[in-house]
């Protein structure tokens, strides 16, 4: 089992002299002050997390964690389980929406099984670190036992040990994952269930009431899991618990970790929880059209680089707002400054 | 002089067969209905733009229109117009904000030089179509004659016709330029002037409050120039004009147009009230923080895809939101399809 104090040092990485140095930076390029609005705010973050006034992502990774959900037989999902494992198909052969702008954008995409029900064919750019064939029904009992929790947590900080580069974009698959990220945002966040839960994939009106009613009944069942490491095995899934796990590595490494919809969010608010600087590292990509989403950012204090009405997940927000974060960087970098560029200040 | 019947026709593309067909596309890749939000939206007029089921951007060309502003000696910028100059210098030079986007983004950048009060050495990526050093003072009398907005449509139709590719991004640098744009879209879009007029590029709170007096002086002395073309020669400026030339030529062509801020959409609304169906052509890049590029687009019928507090022209939220339109392409020409990917539909 997994105790608290087994995982990760995340550190606050706050440097108000650096922060300093690289709003100077900013200030002085040739642009009128804060002209480029949320992107000098980005700027700024991205330099902090990376510890430098010259900020430079490097060796981008999308890793899309998948996983099947015991609870999906209770109908709170509007696709059947099958989809999770016939997606992770899709996103190793290149055909699904993360796999297109994945392309586009230059990210390297590793997609892990952390608990699909179906067996996978080894094969370049497929991670196998199965805990099981699907979590267990929440209704019935905890998803996953407290060792399978602790597991998919040292399999996510295994995975992301492995990879290259600064900035570790979050995906996930999951048929009914939405279903887990409300529980865990009702839980620690205190939110009642019913702000926390939407259409997911796209359920009808009597599907949510369904599905609303099953979420209430999981929660009064596990009322006693309100520790974050509780909270994740008694209502989490594995795809989760092992994004929790590459959270935290990715944070402990001061990676840059760009959020995308619901479920991966819900990741990071568990990680959040777990060591409160965690966010500190964070970029949240999108909000989607999830209405636990929002309230989940402001939870963690992430505002939300694009509002296009998503609601897809993969880690198709993250791959579609990595640009922003690429300009951020490029603007404090190749920008001149108004000396060098020989341009007068406002009121010369 | 212009007379309306001489600008090239702007023919209606709606097209319910083409639209239906790509809808029918992407309801058909693998992810449920409409889970992209708002980039399947622009797929679709993408696709209704190039009048295709595949859409494909080509060659995409950022056009930098840059012009000095008679009435900037009015005080209504915060920065000297000496400023216009030197940043066209910085434009060439690959230091400006958009140099460093539209190099991210492979946009070929064209500056043009539409009436600066300087003159530049010839050199590649600079074309020469300058009316005049600067406008006349508006509050004095026309910021220029009919025959120089003629000349200066004219020219913008001249320098896109020359321009490659079937996508054009707008931008623009001019100190006083906001001016110039909060004036027409008073003018057009009868709305008073101070809820047109914001900050520029950071006048202080008594700035705004001269700037908004002298603006609506400029629009009590040209109470008659009502019709579009006559109030684009008392209010506008030389690289707006030039700008409302590139647009009605880029919409006859059927390029995508990319809206940019407050003033390149001002010429936008020009062309607009000249030709009706110019906005189907047109994606809005972005919301800026000037409070009348709200109240344009809205009058456009044209929703942004970024909203990030960006107020500074030039072309770079264009820029910015670039990716999003070649991943709203990408998305319907390499997203896997159910059937091709052996993906189950929702309650199958």
């Amino acid at each position: 089992m997994t105790h608290d104090d087994l995982l990760p040092a995340v550190p606050d990485i706050a440097d108000a002299a650096l922060a300093a140095r690289l709003q100077a930076v900013l200030d002085n390029k040739t642009k009128p002050l804060g002209a480029l609005g949320r992107l000098e705010a980005l700027a700024l973050r991205l330099g902090t997390i990376l510890g430098t006034e010259s900020p430079a992502l490097e060796a981008p990774q999308m890793l899309v964690c998948a996983a099947d959900h015991g609870l999906a037989a209770r109908g709170v999902s509007a696709y059947p389980s099958d989809v999770t494992w016939q997606m992770v198909e899709n996103f190793l052969a290149g055909g699904a929406a993360v796999s297109v702008l994945a392309r586009q954008h230059g990210l390297a995409l590793t997609v892990a099984d952390c608990g699909v029900r179906r067996d996978f064919q080894p094969r370049p750019g497929l991670v196998q670190r199965r805990i099981a064939a699907g979590t267990a029904d929440a209704s019935a009992g905890p998803a996953m036992s407290a060792a399978q929790c602790a597991q998919a947590i040292a399999n996510g900080r295994e995975i992301v040990r492995a990879l290259p580069g600064n900035a570790l974009l979050l995906g996930e698959m999951g048929i009914g994952n939405s279903s887990a990220a409300a529980l865990l945002l009702a839980r620690l966040a205190d939110i009642d269930i019913d702000r926390c839960t939407g259409a997911g994939t796209g359920l009808d009106a009597d599907g949510l009431v369904r599905k609303r009613a099953v979420l209430r009944e999981v929660l009064a069942l596990h009322a006693d899991a309100t520790a974050p490491l509780d909270a994740l095995a008694a209502l989490g899934g594995f795809e989760i618990a092992t994004l929790v796990g590459a959270v935290l590595q990715a944070a402990e490494e001061r990676r840059v970790i760009v959020l995308d919809g619901f479920i991966a969010s819900a990741a990071v608010l568990v990680a959040q929880a777990l060591r409160p600087h965690v966010a500190q590292r964070c970029v949240a990509a999108h909000v989607s059209a999830e209405p636990g989403h929002a309230l989940l950012l402001e939870r963690l204090q992430l505002e939300p680089l694009l509002n296009l009405g998503l609601r897809l997940g993969e880690g198709s927000g993250g791959a579609l707002a990595w640009p922003l974060l690429e300009s951020a960087c490029r603007i404090v970098r190749e920008m001149a400054s108004f000396e060098s560029a020989g341009v007068s200040r406002k009121d010369a």
